[in-house]
């Protein structure tokens, strides 16, 4: 089979991550990099090419809308700032490109239905780029919690999801600017959170969410300041979620699914810490996952990474010639939870009805 | 020394916990039992004499009111239901009698302020019946909270404290009832969230405070429905304390301090697992402190367990002739954040300033 060409738009650090991703996915390749400085887009192209090679040099393109019209792009990955990706995705949606998305999606719900509705009108696939919905332990974490003799009716979801930001980060980054990212650290962290309690709650909607900034910073270049710390609650009946994400604190990644009788803990929900075994907890016992059938241990485990996973997963459903419903869907629903929970907390913590 | 005489008002179920902590005091003796029923009390005493006996026979009371003005009487434990608290410390501090006293220790602050500034008054010791307070495992957290190598500025403060209480227990169980225990498990519960996270911040009162009833449960003779489930949030400059109480989620307790540089948890904060050497870990490493100076293992851990210990020190502080005065205040402290989170969420959630 054809491998799917990628289009990579925005030349961003976490775009290096994809494309090695990308070359560990076996069914694609990275066919162009679109940035608005050539220099830069080339010196970009030749460092990840350095570490992972294609065998067809990927195209520079000299700006955005020309890799999005090239005939030689199945696919564009679009990880610019969050204000700028509607126009981008739905001109790719247009062109008949599928469509991997950073996350938050887009600057409030009904932006991300648009992008979305674009996509089915001319059938196209959206994604949004949450690697952890493609770790095979969310499997077997389901199976657990669909097992009444562990943790019974669930009750409580906790997590909290961190990183402590540089100085120098603070002052020159994107997300600690309120037009590019005016939701900061609930929209790159936060959507983390909310998308794994709606995950564990089988994607039910709370009724009704709480959100609150506790600290807020701008970058150098930005109009105002952003949450760069963030508390907020998912209700539902009888069960609710409480998240806080930061960018102001150490490194944390965890989550506790607490039940009537017992608990779920993963310490690294976002990002496991273990690739070829990731684990959690049920009621204080490790519980480790295989990352594939194999049995014995890779020698490249890459290969069944999430990032890689993600993206193999992306390209075998456009592959299928079928559109999955469940992905544009998903990522619409974490959209209106983090729109709820800014909207409480820019309304001084105000329930938010969903 | 004479051993300090203990009687013990109303024969509840934590009063035999406390019995065997004063029998292991060394300093102290249970000298009478006070409650309704004749037969009921010297039942309770008669079976906690068959595990821990003391030499002479503690005395039945027939009335509350006989116990504290009785001369055999140096000190007493109030483990009555919280509405009823206030009227027998407030007699038991006229009588000179020194209080021990259960959580919450009131209805609300006003109240505890009384009780406080009658003790006072009267030359007698005030303490609430915190035992983790005086587990040694907390100076050395301060230690390590206080080396700036640890976990740095701290920036979170998350905790959880819950039982799954039974069918029978919701029915019976006066924690259920609206007037006996008005902050149902905000009281019983939170109380132990809220101190410690007061005791981390060094007993800074928070700015503002919320709370939120997310299920409540009344008993079969209560009047209305008790907080089952409760959520809060205190709010400092820069730094959140959020925590979670339940009698509706299994048995958890813990707590997590995140500082900008690392972090600090507890899975055990209010009962710690290991008596002998309870333990902590920072960053992802346990530290395990010793309940004393001794080398070897103790035949009778019980000898160094926290209940044990706040017994030893109450009794020791009476001895050295000084009131402690920091007891009664962080008492008082945390009714008035208890009160403050109890407020926000009979008023929806609403910002309680402090």
């Amino acid at each position: 089979m054809k491998k799917l060409r990628w289009g990579i738009i925005g030349a961003a650090d976490i775009a290096r991550q994809n494309w090695r991703a990308i070359y560990d996915s076996g069914n694609s390749v990275v066919a162009g990099v679109a940035g608005r400085n050539v220099e830069r887009t080339s010196q970009f192209i030749t460092q990840c090419q350095a570490d992972y090679a294609f065998e067809g040099m990927p195209r520079v393109f000299n700006n955005y809308h020309q890799l999005i019209d090239s005939p030689e792009i199945d696919a564009v990955y679009i990880p610019l700032p969050t204000g700028l990706r509607k126009e981008y995705v739905l001109r790719a949606a247009k062109a008949g490109k599928h469509i991997l998305c950073e996350k938050p999606c887009g600057l409030c719900g009904d932006d991300v239905q648009e992008m979305i509705e674009t996509c089915r009108d001319h059938n196209v696939q959206f994604m949004d780029g949450v690697m952890f919905m493609h770790n095979p332990r969310l499997r077997r974490i389901r199976e657990v919690l669909n097992d009444s003799r562990n943790i019974g009716q669930i009750k409580r979801i906790s997590s909290m999801f961190s990183f402590c930001a540089s100085e120098e980060y603070m002052r020159t980054n994107i997300r600690l600017h309120s037009e590019l990212e005016p939701a900061g650290c609930l929209g790159d962290l936060g959507w983390y959170n909310i998308r794994f309690s709606l995950w564990t709650m089988n994607w039910q909607l709370p009724h009704a969410v709480t959100g609150r900034i506790i600290s807020q910073r701008a970058n150098q270049s930005s109009p105002a300041p952003t949450p760069a710390d963030f508390s907020g609650e998912l209700l539902y009946n009888d069960v609710s979620a409480g998240f806080f994400c930061s960018f102001l604190t150490a490194s944390q990644q965890w989550s506790i699914i607490s039940g009537s009788d017992g608990s779920l803990s993963l310490t690294d929900f976002v990002h496991p810490a273990n690739i070829h075994e990731p684990s959690f907890e049920v009621n204080q016992v490790q519980e480790r996952v295989k990352c594939c059938d194999c049995t014995g241990a890779h020698t490249d485990s890459r290969t069944y990474g999430q990032d890689t996973l993600m993206i193999r997963n992306f390209v075998n459903q456009i592959n299928s010639g079928r559109l999955n419903e469940e992905w544009p869907r998903i990522a619409l629903l974490t959209q209106r939870v983090v729109d709820a929970c800014y909207e409480s907390a820019v309304q001084n913590n105000k329930l938010v009805l969903l």
